[in-house]
């Protein structure tokens, strides 16, 4: 090779090789995130979205953007997921805005309303009628964006160790319930006692309270609960869903290239969805075990203690409007959208679950 | 630089920029794709699907993976993109399953069951009850992949020129509804005509017919179809939902690299679940238009009505189940999954909706 060949061979490696190594190393550059949760790890339902996440982005980004993920306690309580990622211990977090009401109480409103809209509704309102927008309004302050990432769908009333056949046989119970919806209690007149998730079933067993609510059959069976009370009751009014949460910190999400944040993005979507599917389908066995194997009794709320609970949640959900500005305008979207689904939904899903199951029975025979 | 220098610099060029520029030409090589649908360009709704998806899917890739959409009659007309796909004149298609009953009957299961699944139901059915595996393994000797690509909700019940009544009102009416909702109403005195949805208006107000079944509020104001029918009537018994469906030709599907058949099927899921959100959005703000702009009459239909045509279906749909070995297998697997959903959601979202809105009543008042 001549000395001009070669200058050329290193002209045209500058030219090609050279200059796509230096755009390539810029491409290929990888990202370990860690996610934490306020689940346990792994846990049915929930847990699983944060794992199907790390799994889809690792797919997608061909391993340029690998996500850890951690259980409550892990890495971080349950209950600091969101300071964590405000402050970049973690670059993202699973859970549901709810916990988050000490920081900001307007959140509670994208998590769960009583007497407000289930999945599918909360769903139109996030992606299509300007909720995300408010959502990430609220949180911008924090250094932190959202993205919706599972539903539980209609949750349950809740698990009491007596039956409740009106509104005055709530007087004076002890209950776990948090929340706006727990909030409603109180006003009916139960005694409500906030404690962890950890410590539910042994206060139930124990005596310590007299009712508490979780999730659902799925979740529920799990945790064990039936053995600690025997009534279960439904439907669950005050969390009508629950709509779980992403959040990611604003510079860790801005240090991805834009091919990494619409792949995040996207994969946090496919989890929104994926998340309730399980639930829609697990539930119903766990029901009948519970039912079947354990000797639960099914039973519906009382007609008087419903409408009781309806109407003081309207209530307690204006409270919470009238409690800042942002809060306000939150709620007058929330309402709007409500109002006009509730209103879609009485001839279309509502008119078709009672033209399919009239009399809204079930095989269980209880209710 | 003297020649060992030279030779060094060659020397790590092809180890490392070289070497990479040959790795890099793989990983880069790009695709463009086609899809075809059976809707019209940018269609509200389902028409939407395709396009968010190709968009997600350019931006996840970084253009690696192009999809180009093609509204029916562009490229291929709407009733031959299963064919198209199969084929590989597309690779790519959008479209609902029961357009295929002509070739494979048991496919009418995964688009639209008379009394069947709604879509929360039936997404759980496909992703966590075996649904989609038993589709594939339909599509399977077409060389076709399908994934779930979107949902349109329970549909209306159909526009007709005169007030039903009862039963007895149906009694020689000619009407347009495909599929096996079509066959459960000739069974009760129908007439069923067949028609491209082109010839739909037309046929309605010349009186060639006296009824249609279309989508929803949102599909049939764009449609104009309440300028050829008065009465508006719910619930769609016969489509608790339609499920669309994204079809990929299998060759076309393994010729792409791991990553970007990961980002197609996220892409895919992503906007199964936003067509449904924004149907969820969009229905009440047409149907009011249709009521107060419009002057529609919206109506229930009869519970003789109803009641006749799930006694009806129920047999429609057996007969399907008999008509094949996979048929039967589908529809086992429907029916257990549908039996166990419906008991759950009697306690859960029907209940939920009755104890919101105990009398299912419309601010429209014309129920």
């Amino acid at each position: 090779m001549q000395r001009s060949s070669i200058a050329k061979a290193i002209t045209l490696a500058g030219a090609s090789g050279l200059l796509l190594v230096g755009a390539q190393a810029q491409a290929q550059d990888t990202f370990e995130w860690k996610l934490v949760t306020s689940w346990p790890k792994n846990f049915p339902g929930v847990g699983q979205g944060p794992e199907r996440l790390a799994k889809l982005v690792e797919e997608m980004s061909d391993g340029r953007l690998t996500i850890e993920v951690f259980g409550a306690g892990q890495l971080v309580p349950g209950f600091e997921v969101f300071d964590a990622v405000a402050e970049g211990t973690a670059q993202m977090g699973h859970s549901a805005s709810y916990y988050w009401k000490g920081k900001a109480p307007a959140a509670q409103f994208f998590a769960a309303v009583p007497f407000g809209m289930n999945a599918q509704e909360m769903n139109a309102w996030l992606h299509y009628g300007g909720g995300l927008e408010l959502w990430n309004e609220l949180y911008d302050d924090f250094g932190v964006e959202v993205m919706t990432a599972g539903a539980s769908g209609v949750q349950m009333g809740g698990w009491y160790n007596q039956e409740i056949n009106s509104v005055d046989d709530l007087d004076g119970l002890k209950m776990r319930m948090p929340g706006l919806g727990g909030e409603v209690m109180n006003r009916m007149g139960v005694a409500i006692v906030n404690m962890p998730g950890g410590e539910i079933f042994t206060s139930l067993q124990s005596g310590a309270i007299d009712a508490t609510e979780w999730i659902g059959p799925y979740n529920d069976l799990a945790f064990g609960l039936h053995q600690a009370a025997e009534y279960y009751y439904y439907p669950g009014w005050h969390e009508p869903t629950v709509m779980f949460e992403a959040i990611v910190n604003d510079e860790a999400l801005a240090e991805l290239p834009a091919d990494l944040q619409a792949i995040l993005r996207t994969a946090v979507r496919d989890v929104n969805q994926d998340v309730l599917d399980e639930y829609t389908a697990r539930n119903n066995d766990a029901l009948a075990t519970l039912i079947n194997e354990h000797d639960v009794q099914l039973r519906k709320l009382p007609d008087d203690v419903l409408a009781q609970a309806q109407e003081i949640s309207a209530e307690v959900v204006q409270e919470l409007a009238d409690s800042s500005d942002i809060a306000g305008r939150i709620y007058e979207s929330y309402r709007d959208f409500q109002d006009k689904v509730v209103n879609y939904h009485a001839i279309s899903e509502q008119a078709y679950y009672n033209a399919r199951n009239p009399d809204g029975g079930t095989d269980f025979g209880q209710e």
